[in-house]
């Protein structure tokens, strides 16, 4: 459960009260503002502020392009058009504001987009809650046997029995040992700044994030996908529930040219033209490598 | 004059239409909102959107900074320690998107802060109006004798006449044939993406900036400076004036640390320290050079 | 003839005098250092500096994957599934400085790229040579009839005639113009920082501009591209040739991937994917839009 | 000891094979090439790469300013000329590559400079070695009393003893637990992306991180002062003795008007005009907060 009682309160009389304003407003956002989206077991994504809709996007494609793009029927299929030929630009003309809790060994692949504003919670100046993540143990999976850098089957077992007992009891000791260390009573305490080098990377932090639309879309892109961690790809997924409200055309532009896309190299485009007129392309006759070979059949024979 | 009666229509009924949101509304900032303030001959700018307030600002720091510092009444002195001990990232959670009508020239020093959004309106794509920049009598300076950069006395009698004239006629004539040569009656017309290089410096361009006020505090800093060119300073200035009543404690937290505030070395802290001392230090016995010298005298002797 | 003997005369002495270094030296780039190779009628690029070369890119790479990836013989198969899988920070660990010297309209479409460093002659500083862009017959182009933003045939006959004459005679005319405002003989003489509004895009400037081989290869990709501006174009296809010798296994891959390659949508995999089958697909049935579905029977009709 | 014999080996090699460039060669810089200096217990900070030197700075502000600053005995001039009046864009001609060994928790304030490029050792794809951050005696500090966040004096006796022995034996519990969790004798093995998150802040990684001498010395005007975090300065000031090598005008120049510099506000330069005037100023009559009228008074009675 991620939210206290206060929190929620909170949340509730920021909902309550409504100001006028002169700006473009997304109904499909004013309805996510401030809430908290659980994430994990003690994590949470919440919108506290956007710029920007649908229509501010193509509002600043206009003002380059000029008025022959104006009749307002037109709006999906100019950011159609935008998305499809990378003109990046206008998407950069929305911003979302988020806080997020999440896991520190999460938070520092998060922070490798650096296209964004961060106000991190910081554990030098402050003491941070005795919170931890703890995989459910369905999540507790095994070391890929094909991919470094992937997993496998879920453990099982006793195995999977000593692995939580471990995460679960190293969490506690680790914090229980920084609890004393900074404590102040009958002691000096021990300085911030250094006690938290005792806590493991399972431990939730929290920041403020600022992003532009596109830069956010280039995130999901990375992070929802099917070969990010799992731990950081259920934030992205639920970014993405959030975004498709706020700006449903471009939301769904980006779902068809980028999550649902793929990019071809000149040797599978020669493959596929040659495949298409009736030649029989095997691996040896595309130029491609084994592994981008594999790469290619699998896109060809996925399901769309 | 530089609004047409459509686009003062266009202002009128963007403004009389409020809409409700949850989110913070500054409400300085919303009396501004679309309207064009005209700067130079044909310029303006105008606040197409913002995001956050003075609180958005302390909001952040206080993720960072934990509990201690959340009374509400320290909100302009924790601004006032933010802007002081240089910690930018609770200023980046805001932001504005302006929209600028500017010369040319203007433009290109504009675009060389990095850290903003752009789009531009693009003359490969359409067809630019006739206006050019020509500067007030009292602004047709010399070149000044003391600053490679600079400029000094207002030109008189024939020699700004002489210069108005070129001015006034070169951008008339390139335009002239500018137009006769995209023109397609009896002809096939040349490309935009050519023709355009026919055009003066001094024609107007426009475009969408958005930028974080960090970043933007930043381009104030150095283009509202009396050392800046006059025809950018105008912009900066009309800038500050908005950002003033959008998040006035952070505005006047900038004035005093930087636009009010200056930089010293370690030899002039040193000089500085000597002379509250009593004793008398020249710039022989400063360290300083004459160049450094001058400027620590300057800025000892200004009024506040 | 872009190059004075002077400026060949400096650069025939800085490449005389090699020196010792421990850094990793590109032998293919080597021969380029300092050479200005022309581009347009005055223009050139030229290589001032560099950093890394292919192994750079490995050598960071592996940095992150650890020592699984350490076979030398696998520096190009690294490379190309680096590239393939949009794996950047390794590229960002190569850069390069050029001097740039170019119309003033194609430094205004450059710049837009805003992830480099640039120096560029001040002209509110020193005074503009005289020298403009003044296009080659074949490359006065008509206004194209299907893409707002393109050129067509070239003009011919009077028509070309007189619009070359209008370049000629309104750039020396404003350069004129411009030599005698800033003149200080018999009178003041106007601001620099003034003077040159009066000057049109075609006239030529010239910066420094360092990049690194990540956000170069993204510069490449669209202003290489055969639907950017042929005057931007022919800048990036000398950089191009100079790169290819720089990082050869790399600029390989980015030709193989990204200048070669295709992005295709999810409706586009999916009508493959049917057509793959046997199935006859239409635009109808496609999902695709009219324009997208004209894009995307060119890329299977294209020769690779 | 950070290096083991092989890496050392290795070291050894790449200084004994110079070759030959034509760019420019710092020979302050070269010294330092591949050399890993230690820092903390098992850190450390070597040079990979560098681009450019003093001259490349003058060089590209010649490019801007124009043939009137070209006389070579101007170079440390130009280069405090040049910082004085914060025009950076020169210094961000030159470049630097470091392999930076690290604890995690100093990694994470690093990182928080995102104008660099990075490529960090991936826990996802490699195990970790069995490393720690243990403090020395003497830094092993206690809470500031008066800063929230800065540390006081170091712990002693028993207190002591007991933080060194949790930060030791939590470490090594957490990473045997890690070990064991991915071992695969006997058992599936945790994935290597799970298994991270048992391990404590103070565990070492590594990086290559490039960055351009403008930057740098941002970064270095924050870490090497004396209210950064010592973990995090102790690398700073390793970097700062590498860069005083390499480009020593500009390094010169930074200390003097960066590190050894000061800010002042409005309100206090008019004080400080007041009181060379003779007036006794104190902190109600000089309109500054108490605690920047203290931070005014440190800063006026510090030792040069």
């Amino acid at each position: 459960m991620p939210l206290t009682p206060e929190q929620q309160e909170e949340i509730d009389a920021l909902r309550a009260t409504p100001r006028q304003t002169l700006r473009a407003v997304s109904e499909g956002m004013e309805k996510h503002l401030y809430t908290a989206y659980p994430v994990l077991d003690h994590g949470f994504v919440r919108v506290i502020d956007y710029m920007g809709d649908d229509n501010a996007i193509t509002q600043a494609a206009r003002v380059s392009y000029g008025k022959g793009t104006k009749s307002v029927s037109n709006d999906e299929g100019l950011i159609r058009y935008l998305m499809r030929h990378w003109h990046s630009t206008p998407f950069e003309m929305c911003e979302i504001k988020l806080h997020v809790k999440l896991p520190v060994f999460v938070a520092r692949q998060w922070i490798r987009h650096r296209t964004a504003n961060v106000n991190e919670y910081s554990a030098r100046y402050s003491i941070l809650d005795r919170e931890f993540y703890i995989p459910q143990p369905e999540q507790l999976a095994a070391q890929s046997v094909i991919n470094n850098q992937g997993r496998g089957e879920a453990l099982s077992g006793e195995e999977a029995a000593r692995v939580l007992e471990y995460l679960k009891s190293d969490a506690a000791r680790c914090y229980d040992h920084y609890e004393e260390m900074i404590g102040q009573e009958g002691q000096q305490g021990l300085a911030r700044e250094l006690a938290r080098m005792n806590l493991p990377a399972n431990i939730y932090t929290q920041w403020y994030w600022k992003v532009d639309l596109h830069n956010l879309f280039h995130f999901l892109r990375l992070r929802a996908d099917s070969h990010a961690q799992y731990e950081i790809r259920v934030y992205a997924e639920e970014i993405c529930r959030i975004v498709a409200d706020w700006v449903p055309f471009a939301y769904a532009a980006f779902e068809d040219y980028r999550m649902g896309g793929a990019t071809l190299s000149a040797r599978a485009l020669d493959a596929l033209r040659r495949m298409l007129a009736g030649e029989t392309v095997t691996q040896e006759t595309s130029g491609m490598s084994k592994g981008e070979w594999r790469e290619f059949e699998t896109l060809l024979s996925a399901k769309g």
